[in-house]
């Protein structure tokens, strides 16, 4: 059988990407180029571990959620997205539950994959992203 | 080519298993029986996640570095757990490079798997968790 969930990404908040990637780069992982992603106001690297990648994410500006993220709790640990198999289904179910999400629609991030955060207060303190697998 | 570097597992410090796994439940994840480590003073639960796993953690104890870890930082994300393919050169690497580990010496825990943890500081906040690929 097909595996339906997986670990798409672990984000991690750093206040340098040079610094940062220097631990991935020694244990011997490739490490993507640098990205500037505006509207998150962050540049980032990914680190491809497996099936999953790391997503390394510094601001760009201290107005950035990941620069309040850092001010608040210092660098590390930031998010953890799963890839499931049906997004819509996950929703409704989540939604009848009493499951609270960090936006109640749908949204559709660069490059049109859709995704939805549920808060931390409904996963144990994690900020857990659901992106639809492709 | 055979992938030798894999997420093994996401370690999530909880107050609560049962509260802890509902969402994943909610999301048609199977969750593992509950099993106790006495050395760790926890109680897990395993959550497998594509080629990783979900490793939530409640303390049995307050002296437990997970509860010391959720009277500081509240529940949430705790480690990540890197499955490499040569553990000993990895540490040789990283000790000649300066890295700071949490312990020196490569530990061998339950079921004879062996790891080092890389100190959060020279990971931008992270406790990284090395483990041996078998």
């Amino acid at each position: 059988m097909e595996t339906v969930f997986t670990i798409d990404h672990l984000g991690i908040a750093v206040k340098s990407l040079a610094q940062a990637k220097a631990i991935y780069e020694k244990l011997g992982l490739s490490v993507s180029p640098e990205e500037v992603v505006e509207a998150e106001q962050v540049r980032l690297v990914m680190v491809p571990v497996g099936e999953s990648r790391l997503e390394l994410l510094e601001p760009t500006s201290e107005n950035s959620v990941i620069a309040m993220f850092i001010a608040k709790r210092g660098e590390g640990l930031h998010h953890v997205s799963l890839r499931v198999p049906d997004l819509d289904a996950a929703v409704a179910k989540l939604k009848k539950d009493g499951v609270r999400l960090v936006s109640d629609e749908i949204k559709v991030g660069a490059g049109g994959h859709r995704y939805v955060f549920v808060h931390p207060s409904s996963a144990s303190g994690v900020l857990l992203e659901l992106v639809e697998a492709t």
